[in-house]
């Protein structure tokens, strides 16, 4: 599938030592709405210093991404790096460089090799193609496993909706409009406030939901852009409703695929809060349960020890009476009337589920979390990332 | 070191499928003032329901402790269990039950084999002795690797103290005055209200600020018995501050051990705080960094990855700015006026030390934790704990 009027290019330009995709442009000829979501990290990569004045005026051209240095912690320096490689790039495609916009990947606190990648921007521009998604997928990947693409069509309006994303450690998004990078193209014709709300829609129950390692990057990303090509305006009505939702869709999967591809994950741990008395509540549960070390171990066991769970749970402000508590583990109910129900079940699955009804009202909440392994910790011990 | 009052034990009653002791007594036959603080999770231990009521009077006789069992989350059949416990030890030493207090630590949600132990306590009654320390400190320990005792004399008041404490894992203690059970006997005269007003000024900046895990146990316990068998009274004035300045050097040495002997720990790492605006920034600051993952996997590598130290700075809601921050591992300064300083060491060390400057005030907080292990996960993925 390809949605009209995008071009990709994926190149290796010397960022990363082996000879692997580095460097990503996605590029819109006739320009694209645009609107994007960044980490609230309060120390913020260059990318994201750079972006937020352009994306002011609503509108760009092209996304430069490179992986394998974050660019981020490197001061004035870097984010003078991020305006010359954004500077020589829309010279090359005669544009203005305030419609250029950049996103970066990697380690931390490292200059970019600015002339190395300098010098492949032409090659980057020459390889650009409506075809090459899999390569910008690929060059916006660290320690992934897998490219991360999602596409749906909404066929009753004729609008289509491509969906990138990269991210495996340092994952534990929080954008208030995530290092987690995901890009969603589509060709519908929306303002940059329309995607803007759209992006406040969905943002919280996606990608605002998940945890690797409950670790926030300085880094995280969420862009999204509409070139209009499809002539559909989804500003209002039905048409909205019909859009968001399908980017919701796009969102909650490539989310997923992040979680699966979760550094070391070898299952995918849903935790869903039911009966809270406040939304706040219900996601402050969920995600202490997620982010807990002994209930991610404890799955990568295969082992549904609900007593871990009752303990992170104890640990929240959220109401509740414990006594009240219900606490199911696949299916299983383990946990009422403030004590133990069933015997530890031990079965290595490829997600779990845990549902936890407190019992104080009708919010609910969703978090999905990958297991802890000893893979996690090589990853992390050995490697610079 | 003897405590003059004090009678220890500590034998293997059949809690543990092993032959290694589960049960452990402390005697003082001739009563001492006590005091406890309890772990602030929700879920509290049915000692903990059971000790509540009975330190109101201020005064024991006997604390009952028991491992390979956390009687946690067993509803009123396992508060059943521990006063059953408790009168028959009661009913043995011919003194109240009133006098007796509990603590149990190990798996929650399973009832104690309480006729097995029934049968035993003559036993251990039978074995009490002055001499017994490690008996009983043995008794505690569950993943722990080595006993932790403590001793301290302060020989110009002429008063002993002698601390206890087991701990390795779910260990992130948040007690209102840690599965850590400490308990500090000694021969000065105090009542219980000098003892909780000791506790109140020790245990924030002791047991309270180690981690292993980031996980809040349900069961956490810490007691202080004064037998007054010194004649020495610490309710005032001098000797009250030498008493508690000595109390607090054994339970930080105490927590210290904890964390030494944390699941899987090969290093300690030390985040203190500096220049903070609020004792509660620094807290948060030195807490948030001492429970992540990957700075805990990076010094498990024995990399001194400052970039991950900044990433979690950087989510927390202390009063900073970014530029003025400076960052040093291990006497290096690696970060400061926003960017990186210095190039990565990689050295594995018993202690790492990490000190983070805020530029912010004149308040600070220190934090004690281990490195995230393969084998922290090994433990906890394989066996029930």
């Amino acid at each position: 599938m390809n949605v009209n009027g995008f071009y990709f290019a994926g190149i290796h330009s010397g960022i990363k030592d082996n000879a692997s995709r580095d460097l990503g442009l996605i590029y819109a000829p006739d320009g694209a709405a645009c609107a994007a979501a960044f980490t609230v990290n309060r120390f913020k990569a260059s990318h994201i210093l750079l972006d937020v004045p352009r994306l002011r005026r609503g509108r760009c051209r092209a996304v430069l991404v490179n992986s394998g240095n974050a660019n981020a912690c490197t001061g004035k320096e870097g984010l003078e790096d991020a305006r010359r490689l954004t500077a020589v790039l829309a010279r090359e495609l005669e544009i203005s460089a305030q419609d250029v916009l950049m996103a970066s990947t990697g380690l931390i606190g490292q200059r970019l090799p600015v002339k190395k990648i300098e010098k492949r921007i032409p090659v980057l521009i020459r390889s650009l193609s409506r075809l090459r998604v899999e390569h910008f997928a690929e060059a916006i990947m660290t320690t992934d496993h897998f490219m991360k693409i999602r596409e749906v069509e909404i066929s009753s309006l004729g609008v289509k909706i491509l969906g990138l994303a990269k991210g495996a450690g340092m994952i534990h998004p929080h954008m208030s409009t995530a290092t987690m990078l995901a890009f969603l193209l589509t060709d519908a014709e929306a303002t940059h406030l329309d995607l803007r709300s759209v992006i406040d829609a969905v943002v919280d129950e996606t990608f605002n939901s998940i945890s690797v390692d409950g670790q926030m990057s300085t880094n995280d990303s969420f862009f999204v852009l509409a070139n209009g090509k499809s002539g559909v305006k989804v500003s209002t009505g039905k048409e909205m409703a019909l859009f968001q939702s399908a980017v919701k869709d796009v969102c909650a999967s490539l989310a997923e695929l992040i979680v699966r591809d979760g550094e070391g994950a070898t299952c995918v741990i849903e935790v869903e809060v039911r009966g809270a008395r406040t939304r706040v509540d219900a996601q402050n549960v969920a995600r202490t349960i997620a982010t807990s070390a002994l209930v991610k171990t404890a799955f990568h066991g295969g082992e549904e020890n609900w007593g871990r769970i009752v303990q992170a749970l104890g640990t929240t402000r959220a109401s509740f009476r414990p006594e009240k508590v219900k606490i199911y583990v696949n299916g299983r109910l383990y946990f009422s009337e403030g004590k133990g129900r069933s015997t530890l079940r031990r079965k290595r699955r490829e997600k779990h589920r845990v549902v936890i009804d407190l019992a104080a009202g009708a919010a609910s909440a969703r978090f999905l979390t990958s297991d802890l392994s000893e893979q996690y910790v090589r990853i992390n011990a050995e490697h610079l990332t």
